[in-house]
């Protein structure tokens, strides 16, 4: 951590600010400047919150130099994590498609999705029991009988399940269900849920908040990693700017910062991050060019009809033209779809 | 809602849209131009995904042209609602101002602080047992002791109780002591959570999300209002932007729109909105002076050694100066502090 | 100016930028942390670019102490800048107000406008002759034409006049008959054209650009202050978000901060800030109250029919009744308005 | 154009609205709903300002419908533009990288980087003769003496030469060196500049602005279109959002809508888009992936000595590693570097 001291501040200043750095069990290393002084400190700084300081008189500003992360850093573990989920590898030298709707919508939706998409060679399915809605009007999702659903798409194809956790209560209901357990943008920071989670054996998929840094966002993953839960997955999902030719902004820049600092795997999901099916195909190929390990992408059978998020998912036969130039991408690329 | 098709767009896939409106038990208006056709749609249009009319052939955009609030709009509404919490009342022609510390750290602070504040004519504590934290690392707050300790400063001095919720699980707990439940930026959808104090019979003071619209933010406070609970304060406490010369970018912009499409009282949080200590008492007088019913400020008996958000704490000597001020400006204003 | 290293830096690589920082004739000051090193750097930091070290090998990060801007920061000069317009001085225990229309687009209705609002006791006038205008399609000022009309409002009222100057090569033409020169947002970093005013008598009023942050605003008046014009009021206009109840996001937090770092004047656009009528008394209000010294406010006889910003320009009467509030609010604060 | 009328709205007020919509030569389309009326126009509504309407009583908004450009749209004109500079193409079915240094610094260095890229096959170097500098204490470029080693590069290797105009006034020196002009973010609405260079037989490479939406930026073009000129190339290179991870958020999401709208061929920069010279591989490969039709890279003999953005350039190793990659990948496309 580094303190600046006002140009006008005065020596008894500096010395009281010394006196708290040490009050605190740290080192102070002052820097004396020409116009100012700047106050370095080192020891376990993690704890401490830097606008303590701030408080003081005669402090400018301070300025926190260590992340606040641990666990999540690459500085921590060097080596990279895979997250297993079913029978694919989230982060290993291959590129994961998690798919599917939305939402769960019936029987007859879930199955064919299920079995068209298993077809194809897709590992993860993805499909919401309980939603998280803007409007308390709007479809809510199935719930337990959605769950159920779900049970029974993974029974018929033995595609593994990637499913939302909306609150830490549902955790029982669900965890037996999926074989991943999804964290939504608006849950990014719903600590409670995260706490919950962190003492589930479920691998989890952490989506980025609308507006999360990418520190608060390794933040939240460590909340899950310090609890004891070491399977996290990171998705970007689009953030929320200025920009209105998408529904959300993807941000493929956070990939590589990511990866040069934490060792967790990211996936992207370019169905929320454009909110138009059009856009889908050319932004899942830029992920997989920028070193994603892996997409989840919404696809139904019908998507005019789809009860939820139809403008942004794919019908099958789109889907399949993108699961081919994904595959011939990938190959090009050296990171074969797995 | 207005569906624009695009100019290349044929008569057959324009037939097709207007099917699918009926469909949908909804009146279509086509509205032929030169270059291209729009279709006005009218009927109970607010169950609709616009989304829907997006994935058809044809169709460019779809334009929606009422709000999807209902209870919580100025049409729905007209009269402007008061909040009666404890023997405060935000929303009428007055300006209640909430304070007191970010978390309840022990007995003698929140007393002091609570008998402080009350010697003064503040009504409501504002004070956190269970804090959202950033960091696992961070403290976390005193949890079921702090929240016997505001019951001891309510008691002692008769101050109402303004606390934070942050799970839906602590509703039981914490309703008892709080006048007025306090729902955080971060858990501004977080549904399940709306849903229960929905059914609770306690006032709710709801933060906008750090990057919440105002649609969103309104449509978060119609989950409680359609629950049955009515009583619902809103409060401004800054969203995130580009701007990087304070902690948030404190939005008093909002106040007239929420004015104009809601009757729903509105509280500003100058303290996380500038996140420093000086800048508190400009924002605190803008806000009034905007129009909004209330404050919501952090005060600390000695914020250099405040466990959380010491930073932007007044002091005591800094609110006593600052109330004094408000006291004026209100006068001025025909709006006199209650 | 600080530089951070990484955990797994060699002590060869923190040795060669200790040798780059002290050929650049600075002084290093290096900080051996528990698990890493940080180098303080001493000297004239003002001219080096960070990222210089941020390119040489082992280093993680480089952080700026020093702000950037020296004569427009209050370290350099402590009291605060008046800024002499006509018969109206910004920036001294006043407030001052700056009115009138968007564009000037007769003879009568700015001849109109400036008895009206002279008439009031207003002292400056507003008006573009010459307008940056989005679209190449729409009315981009009288010009030459509008000039004219300015200066003879001018000599008929004796008001002062505040006029955009959109390129340097306008500069002979607009100075005679401008009292203050506007610099438009967009033009906010166009910086042939704030090197040309910084050779000038006239005063500037910079406006903010749209996303620039605080201290990019602060550089940009550097510009003019740097070039020998020191006479300098910065204008704030709202800047964008992802808000969308406002044309822009006026960011009166940014009153406070930079009041605390440099000494020029501020003055507040709410017009521009809001873009609805109904919203600017509201705003002109909390301006005055948040500390501002002035601000500039659109007026038109027949807002229904300008050609341009009707949607946000005050009538006469709406004018005149907001004038009345704010110089209650003004004697309530204690800086009439002048 | 669509008028929604406010529910409280009296009839004698909708017929005002018809009224003016009348005098303005358009033809008004009444869709009395359920509980409010709206009012589509027809007509040529692109040079009326919607917010005439909503000065209008009883009006609650007014929402365009078509877009405020011609001749940059889709619509206009449905084949792709391909735009000849030198010996390149930008548009065509081929890949075109522009690479250089940040600023032309001395002769050695242009011309020792010109050599390097033409030996590998690139087309078209970058180099700021002019350079816009947020301080005006930094390096401002070379001016003349730049343009004139830019000339003698191209001499000695037929390389072409993309370089920055940042003033009209700066025409007539620039072009006879320039085989394209490139005007900067911060100049993307400096109109008299598009004026200027929309009258020149140059192409332009036009940046997006920093906070620019997709409909301003495609309008800064129609200035250049609507003058004359219509080799025009846009160049996205980031936007400035919360973000901290890259020094900009660089929006490849915004290349899918782009070339649905519009016909103009799209550059990417990933080099200020990033600003690490680490993350630029990854983001170029995704702007390729993505549909871009070409990149914009900074690459140097020395990045550790470039008097300017050092941090984001590539030397000429990892540029040669880069273009390698790049060859391949479009290759695998099917859309060859050319």
């Amino acid at each position: 951590m580094l303190i600046v001291m006002h140009q006008q501040a005065s020596s008894e200043q500096v010395d009281a600010v010394l006196r708290q750095i040490r009050d605190f069990g740290l080192e102070p290393h002052p820097i004396p400047g020409k116009t100012r002084t700047a106050i370095g400190i080192t020891g376990n700084v993690s704890a401490i919150d830097p606008t303590h300081f701030e408080g003081l008189e005669g402090v400018k500003e301070c300025i926190r130099v260590t992340k606040p992360y641990k666990l999540a850093s690459r500085e921590m573990k060097v080596d990279d994590t895979y997250v297993d989920v079913a029978d694919a590898t989230i982060g290993k030298n291959a590129f994961t498609v998690i798919a599917g709707p939305c939402s769960v919508e019936n029987e007859t939706m879930i199955l064919r999705t299920a079995e068209f998409l298993r077809g194809l060679g897709v590992r993860l399915l993805r499909g919401g029991a309980y939603k998280p809605r803007t409007s308390p009007y709007a479809f809510q999702g199935l719930g337990a009988d959605g769950l159920e659903l779900l049970a029974k798409a993974r029974e018929r194809t033995g595609i593994g399940i990637v499913t939302e956790i909306m609150d830490a209560s549902q955790l029982a209901e669900i965890a037996p269900i999926a074989d991943m357990l999804q964290i939504g943008a608006r849950n990014m920071q719903n600590f409670t849920l995260l706490k919950a989670v962190s003492r589930s054996d479920r691998p989890v998929l952490l989506k980025r908040g609308i507006s999360a840094t990418l520190e608060e966002w390794l933040m939240a993953a460590e909340y899950i990693l310090s609890g004891g839960n070491a399977r996290v997955a990171m998705c970007e999902r689009g953030v929320r700017t200025f920009a209105d030719h998408s529904r959300n902004t993807l941000d493929l820049s956070v990939i590589p910062p990511l990866q040069a600092l934490s060792h967790l795997p990211i996936v992207v999901d370019p169905s929320h991050g454009t909110g138009h099916r059009a856009y889908v195909g050319a932004m899942a190929k830029a992920a997989l060019a920028a070193g994603a390990h892996g997409l989840m992408i919404e696809v139904h059978p019908d998507p005019a009809r789809a009860l939820s998020d139809g403008a942004q998912s794919l019908d099958f036969g789109e889907f399949q033209k993108l699961w081919g130039e994904l595959r011939t991408l990938a190959d090009a690329l050296g990171r074969p779809i797995a």
